[in-house]
């Protein structure tokens, strides 16, 4: 579904100096248009039940909500430290100068769970990964790791491998 | 619909001291639930077309998202500074001590839109307010401002006099 494309808005050094990001608000604006992306993304998936929709915080949240509702099923966000009120677990992952953690809430993912880990795009995967460690630790399965966006220049699949990942688009 | 208190957890001393955090974490995981919280957001509303929801960063983009989804119409975010990739408009507003701003792309609303703005929470307005004033100077019109809870003791309805205001659940 490439025409997606054309409602991902490109602006140049953002957030910082040298990097183009990849701006989906134009997709969101788009009725006709998300609710194909929503669709685009469903069609990637395998066909098996789906208990659980992660989103990563906090553009995983657009598409990850949507993808919930679609599937009749749980939705769990993925937060920044401190965000989330509950009983937490926690993830630290390596930046390329630093880290970073998540989390998610611990009651949020039962033991056998089916998850479908979601965010708006895979750039070196880190986050993701990050995701599928959470996720598994509460004894859930990622089914799928899906994105609207892949950044295959980065090489984020390296970090996934083992686990189904997909994406509308690749740049 | 008082028995969606039901699937809101209270988190007493988050995030400070003192402070009894109403956490959505368990109606988002249960789809019936957050269906039917979905359901009776829209029941809320008046019988007039909405061209855009406005979902206020973070907890708003849950059920933004599906409003928007079941309204047909666009999603535009409203963020925290510096999130924002494209030109924005800034509003800044006071809180109990210092100040906060918030941002909205200026392209994501054109001049007599009405518009939805949903939150998860009216608290003290001032967030609400501060979106409204975004909005507006936008050249859209806020149709109605809806939250899934209302702190009612915290008096938010006041700094939205004149604004259709509504919640499914008052405490």
């Amino acid at each position: 579904m490439q025409e997606l494309q054309e409602f991902i808005r490109e602006v140049k050094d953002f957030p910082k100096p040298g990097v183009v990001f990849k701006d989906i608000t134009p997709l969101l604006v788009n009725h006709s248009m998300r609710e194909q992306a929503l669709q685009s993304l469903i069609s990637l998936m395998p066909d098996r039940q789906i208990d659980v929709v992660v989103g990563v915080e906090s553009r995983g949240f657009f598409f990850g909500t949507l993808l919930a509702a679609a599937l009749k099923c749980s939705f769990v966000p993925v937060r920044k430290p401190g965000k989330l009120p509950f009983q937490t677990l926690t993830q630290v992952y390596d930046l390329e100068y630093g880290q970073d953690s998540l989390q998610i809430h611990t009651d949020g993912i039962k033991k056998g769970d089916k998850v479908l880990i979601h965010d708006d795009v895979l750039a070196t995967g880190g986050t993701a990964k990050a995701v599928c460690n959470l996720v598994e630790a509460l004894g859930g399965e990622v089914v799928q790791c899906n994105f609207l966006m892949e950044l295959a220049f980065l090489n984020g699949r390296d970090k996934l491998k083992g686990f189904n990942t997909k994406a509308v688009v690749t740049y």
